[in-house]
Order: C-alpha cells, then structure tokens, then sequence
C-alpha cells in the first residue's frame, strides 16, 4: 500500500479494516448506523475528504454489465482521491478464458487495496472474498443482490427522516422476485420498529421466509394489500418496484394490474405531505415523469445516497479515516 | 463539489460556468475567440493547469462507439487534473435497459461535474442537458455533428495563421453530407470576412441552406468549383473530407472522382507555401502518407487543439479559472 | 509534459528515456540489470514512488482483449501518480473505421506520455513505435510475445535467488509454441551460466532456433527430457506452461501426456525445499490448487513482479527519476 494511511480508531468501523463484505450479515448494526452517519458527514465535507484515498486504487470486476452500479463504485473512490482499475462485461471474455475466479482474484489483490465484484452467478461474491487478500464488497451476485443497495436505501431514510425506525413503509410492485426488496425488509428487521404494508397483486406476494424475518421480531409488523390507492395515505415511505410483464400467465392479468402499480400524480395527492417515494432505479413506467418534480419524489437522492454509502465503505474497508469526524456514540443497539 | 474553486471573473466565460454545450449556438463569437485564446495559454502553461481541476470527475457518456473523440475528452479532463467515468458503446445495453436518457443523465448528476455526451439520435445532447442538474457537452450526435470538433478547427486556423477570419479557405470532397464542413462553415460565418472554396463532385455540393449562411454575411462570399488542382493555389487553407463510396449512383463515377480528390505531393506543390491542409480524422485514403511529412500539414496539429479546446471548455463550464491567465480585452466582435 | 519532471542521471536508464521497447533487444543487459534493481526499490519504497509519474498519462491500446496484461500496465501509471486513457478489444471497432495503426499512434501522441500497445498482428507494435512520437511498449503482438512478462519473469528468479544466472531453469509442457518460454530462453542467454532442463513430450519439443541460442552461448547449456518426475529433483527453477488439447495429433495421446505435466503436491514433494515454481497464466490445470499454499509457489509474485518492473519501465521511457534510488554500480556484464 504505497502511502501513509493512519487507521481509524475508537469507532466500531475499525474492524471493518480489510474485511470483505458479501452481505449486510458482514456488517454489525452499530457498523451500519456509523456507515450512515459517516455518509452524511462525507456529505457535507466533501473537501475534507477528497484526498484521504490517495494511493489506494480499486478494482471494478464486472463479469456482467452493470453501468450505474459500475460507475457509483468508481465515483465513491475517486471522489476519495483514489484511483480505479477494472473491466465490464463487454471485456468478459478475456478474463474467463479459463481462469477461475479464485485465480483472478490472487492476481488483481497484487493490484489494487480494494475490488468492488459483480457476477451472474450466486456465490462468487463469497468465493472471490476468500481468494483475495484485499477487501471485496459485492456490487451483485445471482438475482442481483448487493448490500450496497441496501445501505443506499437506508441512507435515504436516514437523511429524510432523521432515523430508519418508527416508520411504516410501504413496498408496492413485485414482491415476490425482487431481491432489493427482501434485502431491504431484513436489513430493517434487524433493527426493529417498523410497520411494512406490502402492496403487490396475489400472484406476486412476498416469500414466506422474508415474512419469517418480520414475524421474528416482535417490534416489527406487516399487513399485505393489493390496492396501492387505499394504503397510501398510511405510509412514511413508498418504496416501488418494477413489474415485469413475464411474471404473469397472462397478458390480461398483466394489463389489468399494471396500471393499479404505476405512481402518478393523482395516486400521489393521497398520501401524507412528507412520504418518501423510492425506487431502486432503473425504471420502466411505475412512476409517471410528472412525480420527478415533487418534493416527495427520493429516487436520485438515493442514488446520490448509494455513492456517499460507497465511498463510507470503502474508505472503512481500505482503513483510510475520515479527518475530523467523530464516531457515534457507543449506543445500545435495538435488535 | 468536493474542493473549493475560485471562479473566474471579468471573462466573457464567466457566462458559461454551469451551461451545457449542445451546438456552438450555445456561445458567443466572444466566448470563442476566448476560448481560442485560453487554448494557446494551456499549451504553453501545462504545469500552471494541471491541478485546476482537482477534485472534478467528467463522465464520457459514448452511447455509440468513438474512441478517438472520447479520448480526446478524458485527456482534457485528467490533464486539468480531474478524474473521468464513463462508459463507450459496447457496455450500451445495460445502460439502455429501458432507462430513458432523462433518467440516466439525472442519474449521472450526482456523480460528476460535468457530461460529455455522444449518441446516435439527433437532439439526445439536448435531452440530456436538459435532464442534467451538471453541464452537458454534446460530443456528437445525429450526423455526427459535434461542437468541440469546429472549435479543435478554429484554433488551427489561430495557431497557424493568428487569426481565423481574412482567409481563403477552401474545402474539399463530400460537401453535402459532411456535417463536420457545415459547422465550420456557419461558424465562421459568425466571425465574417472568409472566402469560400466549395471544392466537390457536381453530385456533393454543398445544400442551399448553408450557402444561404454565407450569403447572409456581406463580407464573406463563396464559389463552387469541382477541380482541386485548379484551386488550391489560391488557398490559404485545403479542408479535406472523406469521398464515402457508397455516395455515389455507380462504380464508375467513384473512381472517377476518387483521384480527383486525393491530396498528395504532386498537387500539393501547387498551393502557397504557407498553406495549411486539414482533415478532421479519421482519414482512409483523402490524403497521401507522404503528405504527413511536409510542413503544410496541419491534421495531426487539429488532434492536439482539440484537446486543448476541450480542456478550454471544460474548465470553462465547471468554472475553474486558469491561474496567470489574462482575458482578452473586451473588444468588438465583428459578425 | 505538463509537470517537471527532473531526469534521472548517471544511470544505463537514461538511454532509456524516449525510447520505444518493441523487443527485449531494444534494452541492454545493463539496462534489465537495473530495471531489476529498480523494480525492488519500488517495493520497497511505495509512498516515496506514488507521485513521480503526477502529469504523465498512459494509453492502453488493446486491439485485442488481454485483461490481465492490461490491468498491470494501467496500475503501474497510476501506482506512480500518472493517469491513464485507453481501449480495450471490445471497442475496436471505432479505431480501425478505417484508419491505420500509424495515423492512430500520430494522433494519440498528442494525448499521452506512453503507449502500451496489444495487437493480434505480428509487427504491430514496430509499426506503432516508428509513428509515435512517444515512447511505446509491446504489451503483446503476434502469438503473445512481449518484453514484459520476460522482465516479469528475471524478477521473479532476482527476488527469490537473488541472481538471474548460475541456476538450473527446467521449462515444462508445450515448448514448441510457447513463447513466452522461447523469450525467456533468449534472454537468459545473453547473460550466460544457467542450465537448462527441457522437459516436454516428444511432439512439443523446444525449436531448433532457440536451441541454438543456447549453444550460441559457452556458459549456457540444455537437457531434453520428457519426464517431469524424473527431472524435478535436480531444478531450482520450474517453469510451467499450459499444453493445449488442439496441439495433439488424437485424444490419447493427450489423456497420456496431461497428467504427467500437471505439478501437484506428490511430484512438488521431490523437489528442492526452495524450488521456485513459475507459471506466465492464467493456468487451466497445470497447476493443482493444492500446490499455491505451498512455499515453493510463484507464480503470484510473477503477477507482482510484472506489475512492479512496467512501473519501472514505464518511468524509465518518460525519464522520471526515483527519488533516493542510487543505480547499480557499473559492472561488467557478462554475455
């Protein structure tokens, strides 16, 4: 590592310092409440910490094409004063010719301080991580799971709402295959105190095992709805969902439930002054242009959200601190 | 924006500090000749420039494949001290995933500090800088127009000649499809007093409209001739354009015409001997090797003005201000 | 060049300074001797090498996919403070619209420092060389030969012997179309006093015209053997390269021969306790995974060996000197 990087200390993120995170269960909740409270400090000293990277370089391996994920994870460390290698699935083909992802990983850790992985398939996030010497944070692997999502979403709650508790937040759109979704419910399970209103047509309801998690913690709680219009006067959070048009048996059924799913401006005159409306990008047409232009509207701020979220972690995972900033209080943490 | 940069004052640029740049509509005579003259300063300053933009990130957003103008682009950007993402054609399709260009670019904002754009729909430089809450330049799109290509053009006529207007300049090839040859065209019509020399087969001269700009100038004028030997003594300027075969109605006026129209040292000892000859790259066969070797060649020299044009512009646009550097006075711009 | 960069002095390397390295011919014994040298002073001097290169950018000019090679040379610039630009195979297609390799390296002159070029071609990168302006380096043309995976390699045999020569160097598998071994050879020989074990089943046979490099040199000499267990007592070096299916006359015979040129921990077992072993990869099974936890495994270090002699090269052709680096005393080298 070729510069002089002191070490974060006295905060729960020092134990971060070179690991690798695959998933959220990589991270503790105290890890993931310091993240966000970093995320906004990064926020408002972008100054003070333009240049706390420099040296570090980062790897972006994506054996699938991921643009904005790609380009969040370079930005993060960029604006960090680092600097980034790597290569996007078009260049695939000369990386796989033959060599495992164990081997590539042995040989890009000569390379860089820090490897942000995309892949198709389920698992290589976890291989790669026990490849490498150096820090992987999966940028995605299989059904497009990635953690940093996740933390974007919470990012978003916490700079709307001042907190990620004590909230009802309604996820609308296709519950049953979306994995931001689920990745989202658990994560907020672990710290409890929210009321989820599920709102999906019946054939596209939320898995059994994501309501286990919610069931499990008795500050948390569901009702599941199909009728978007009549629960969202209710909600704090609007968290939409693409719905696709092979989920169902037929096009009927497609089209009688599409429009019920799509945000627009007359759905919108019906909730509270101060929802959120999310959406994990890119969208189709399940929320109408003309929400862009209201103060609800959250979407690119999450995205904005997702890059200060990335550039909190790889900062902690490479080890490099955040001049002046002062950790959180060491506080019990609600599980 | 991470680190604190002093803007520029008393600049007719001042003005373009936060402005997308879709067409050279965009900018003033003043703001060009300005530029020209920033352009000149860069090159002879590149230690004084090359951390202005310290802590600026650029996107190169290349919906279709041009590498040499994308390159052009970031060399700009990372010897002004900046950082560059992006993306080049062949990793479009994640990126088109259904996302409108609106999305992308609102997207993107939150990344970086200013846009180049390249796309094959004419207008998507528009939508885009429309979309983009950070300033957009259109790096090509629809016919391949780009801005940064003429202004690359201007500051060879300055570099060479001191000046881009009391000139005869000739232009040679396909004059009805060439949009790169339009551009210059009604730009330097903007600035006034040039003679034109439309040099064409009778099947490529130039449309009514763009004769129509030169009209529209009292002191500019033109003529239409179809044999580059008999003209190109009277050049201070041979602007030579690619002769695509596919233009022509049948094999035998191609070849016909084919020599008529290269360039090489035998009809170069025609011309003046201070005569530049330009092309705006990529050339096939317009223009002979050996030409490469004699002074009048000004080709190559248009490459690097484009990346000093670029690295004028991008400074400009996210208003960082070149350290020693002396405005032109105010002075009346003749149009 | 946009920054100072004071020159190095009083070293061979400053021949070095502006010059194109097409084959390993184009640098003296003296210069890979203090190529070496530096390359180790590298490592252990990261922070002090991080910021020499500030200014200087690199162009990447991959006509053909090679992640791996790419990747190194890209993180070698950047380890030391320069930027990079480039292409890699996907997006060929916009550089050769027609337009040759000269007139891409003329105009790419005007962007950057030094070029890396990767070409399928057999002569390519000569071609570059002559009609850059800038100092260009093979990273691989025509059957994958290029200079710096033969320095990779000699320090790769430095670090773990501290010498190049007065070693016994088997090379094993495809030795008839493996050039990555031929290149080895070649140079090795020029420094004399290493013996070679060549170890290949009879149809893949080291080349007559490298055999008699060997013999060229009196210190140099050379065994064939088609045994790897027989033959790996007696090495201080192993070397071993992929044999490829489609090089076999039928299917039995390559089943017969597979097995007896994979190394795993039985055949390791009677080697020397500080046997190096070496592979260029990436390896399909040559290599059994059991053997990278051994000791004796080096082919890792050749990933950071590679990286760390371009850092070298490529400050030695743009004329960056190391800070505090003192060069080798002159010594007579022996050839």
């Amino acid at each position: 590592m070729p510069v002089v990087h002191p070490s974060p200390s006295g905060s729960p993120l020092s134990d971060l310092i070179g690991s690798s995170v695959v998933t959220l269960d990589d991270v503790s909740t105290g890890q993931i409440l310091e993240l966000l409270h970093q995320a906004q400090y990064i926020d408002a000293h972008r100054s003070t910490v333009a240049h706390i990277c420099d040296g570090r370089v980062l790897a972006t391996l994506f054996y699938e094409p991921s643009t904005r994920t790609r380009l969040s994870f370079e930005t993060a460390m960029l604006r960090l004063g680092g600097q980034v290698i790597g290569f996007a699935g078009a260049q695939l083909s000369s990386v796989s010719k033959g060599e495992s992802i164990s081997d590539t990983l042995k040989t890009v850790s000569n390379y860089v301080d820090v490897v942000a992985i995309r892949h198709p398939k389920e698992g290589a996030a976890l291989v790669a991580s026990r490849a490498a010497t150096v820090p992987v944070i999966n940028a995605g692997d299989g059904g497009h799971m990635h953690p940093t999502q996740t933390l974007a979403d919470l990012a978003t709650l916490e700079s709307r709402f001042g907190r990620i508790t004590d909230l009802t937040i309604g996820l609308c759109g296709d519950l049953t295959f979306g994995r931001t979704v689920h990745s989202l419910i658990e994560t907020l399970c672990r710290f409890g105190h929210v009321r989820f209103v599920l709102i999906s047509p019946p054939e596209l309801r939320t898995p059994r095992y994501v309501l286990d998690r919610i069931d499990a913690n008795p500050t948390c709680s569901y009702t599941e709805v199909d009728d978007l219009t009549a629960a969202i006067g209710d909600l704090d959070v609007l968290y939409m969902t693409r719905v696709q048009k092979e989920r169902f048996f037929n096009e009927d059924d497609y089209l009688r439930l599409r429009d019920t799913y799509i945000l627009d401006e007359d759905k919108l005159r019906l909730s509270k002054p101060h929802m959120a409306v999310m959406h994990p990008l890119p969208r189709v047409n399940e929320i109408a242009a003309e929400v862009d232009r209201d103060p609800r509207a959250a979407y690119f701020e999450q995205v904005k959200n997702g890059m200060l979220m990335r550039m909190a972690l790889e900062s902690a995972v490479v080890g490099d601190a955040l001049p002046g900033y002062e950790p959180l209080e060491a506080k019990e943490v609600r599980v």
